[in-house]
């Protein structure tokens, strides 16, 4: 449910085949020493988040990734550790590498274990950026079950009455498959907006609207900083006390807890920046009851929410994942479109690292 | 964290000792044939909840659920039944009884199949009211885990861009052990405020703030109407599509997926009035690690986020759980404030049930 004015436009931006950023992303990383078959699954993740128009998390970032790498601030190769195992749990570290690695991982052995017990769940430490949160889930839905993922970060967020930042913008995603309609896939984070939107109003040259960032003396800001500190921070879902600021608090902390401190990794606040813990779940439906009356029942449920009058202004009502649907169709067929800039940045980081140029 | 001008006061209100209420409530339960001990286990969640400052959900409705008994939408005497079940998962019916029974049940199970396997979970169809949702994750935080709850209802919520209810309240609530600290407790509606809110503001004759709730064209209101209907409906928590009311919206239908679409009980516009469909999960921390070392961390983390700087004109950071946990030990020792009518209204029922008095 992008915001319009942070869309990209056909003015600002080229299109480019799917298939053709994949290879890019992934020769980039391999161009920085990652194997094989991390790359690739890092590249298939960003490019469905690209295809899905969740451009802050699309295929653009193999560049700074394929920088943490050179810096040494990920490690690659990386090894994904399991800590512990029960029937229905995991504990993995990410090895400090690449987030998508072991995120991808952890909601693998999910499925696993949910498909042999009715339930499996995974808390991952050591971790990087894992992308779309939402990709996780759709794994899960994929083999007709319900998924959940999370991920926490470094402090952007205030909590509740709070001047100051102590979480990250911890999004919560969640997939369930249906039978005619598409998947239900909510994807969100916990602060008022991602953090992602904030980076997209910078590079736009766009203000950004009251209630999405304030400074640390409370006033609302419109020209959001470029570096993360005290002297500001993203308010939390809900915005003010009154209209529930404790929920996307409250929220936010159990992400912390999930993947944070269920894992061991830490909370928000004692993270550094470009680090995030993950957790995810799989839940076999047909546990419960049968699959495709489980999936009629989502049928059902889907067209009564779009059968809802729209208010004044507005032409329909949405249900969590028909934008990201309706974009990956419109993407598949006519390629993704990137910022110029964005398309520059990736050729030249390329042609840096010597390998293949795709697009 | 409740508004301030929504507390009972010394002035509007009567102290009962908890432990008298819970006989009371017990009582006229009893009265009209709920068995001894489906009217114990609901009048110690409702105790809980007066005891916890939720007032809404507090030993109060003892009243109504009596009288949704003698008229038979109730069925009392009621059979939990176990529809389907494997290591993790319980599908149960509530029987349209008392919800509380059923989700008291679902959380017991669930937390006996997680000391087993890891993950425990249930979904619970044919059910009513079951009262304070973090009820439920404090069992499991009482066995060293970490617990989670979650009810659907009738609609009462607009989704993000619509014009009538379509979703309930849909509350979420999530608890995790500490050390040193109180246990981390969120309990939330998915709307801006809970509808017990606005039915106590109704009581106490104060308006409501702009974004709570709206008309079908979109107006805010700041008295709510009596009676549901789809000339209004409440706003789901972010409010406005800038500020994320996609979100709280897609949170809902999370919501009304594992509680209602899992248990095949129904989703939001299948239910009526009253019904309630519920979602319980138990997770065994010392099957990721050892539960001490999560408790220090949870510590830390809880002492993190008191120490925040506040907000100009706020006095301190609270940490989701802190109000209830300060409101148990005031009433624990000062008694439960009551509203004089409910008070009243509650002698009155006994009376005319012909229970004993306790209050």
């Amino acid at each position: 449910m992008a915001l319009d004015f942070l869309k990209f436009t056909d003015e600002n931006s080229v299109r480019v085949p799917a298939p053709d950023l994949h290879k890019q992303s992934s020769a980039i990383l391999q161009g920085v020493g990652t194997p094989e078959e991390h790359a690739e699954v890092t590249a298939k993740i960003m490019t469905k988040a690209s295809l899905m128009a969740v451009d802050s998390h699309g295929v653009g970032n193999a560049v700074r990734y394929s920088k943490s790498i050179e810096t040494g601030e990920y490690t690659v190769p990386q090894t994904v550790d399991v800590l512990s195992e029960s029937d229905t749990t995991t504990l993995l570290s990410c090895g400090d590498g690449l987030g998508f690695v072991a995120a991808h991982q952890a909601m693998e052995m999910s499925i696993t274990k949910a498909k042999k017990h009715g339930v499996g769940m995974a808390s991952v430490r050591d971790g990087h950026h894992i992308g779309m949160v939402g990709y996780y889930p759709l794994m899960a839905v994929e083999d007709g079950m319900i998924g959940m993922a999370i991920t926490s970060a470094s402090p952007a967020m205030r909590p509740a009455l709070g001047a100051q930042a102590r979480l990250g913008t911890n999004p919560i995603a969640f997939g369930a498959p249906a039978g005619k309609e598409k998947p239900f896939l909510f994807d969100a984070a916990t602060t008022t907006v991602a953090s992602g939107k904030l980076g997209l109003a910078r590079r736009l040259g766009v203000p950004i609207p009251e209630g999405w960032a304030v400074t640390a003396e409370g006033q609302p800001l419109t020209q959001p900083p470029e570096s993360r500190g005290d002297h500001w921070s993203q308010n939390p879902l809900g915005n003010t006390r009154e209209q529930g600021a404790h929920k996307g608090y409250g929220l936010a902390v159990m992400v912390d807890i999930l993947a944070g401190v269920l894992s061991g990794g830490g909370f928000g606040a004692q993270l550094k920046g470009g680090e995030n813990m993950t957790w995810t779940m799989a839940v076999d439906i047909s546990k419960f009851r049968p699959l495709d009356d489980f999936k009629a029942m989502m049928d059902e449920m889907i067209q009564s929410l779009h059968s809802t009058p729209a208010e004044p202004g507005e032409d329909r009502v949405l249900v969590a994942g028909d934008p990201e649907w309706e974009a990956e169709a419109e993407r598949s067929e006519k390629g993704i479109p990137m910022h110029e800039s964005q398309y520059d940045e990736m050729r030249a980081r390329a042609q840096e690292l010597d390998v293949e140029l795709f697009i």
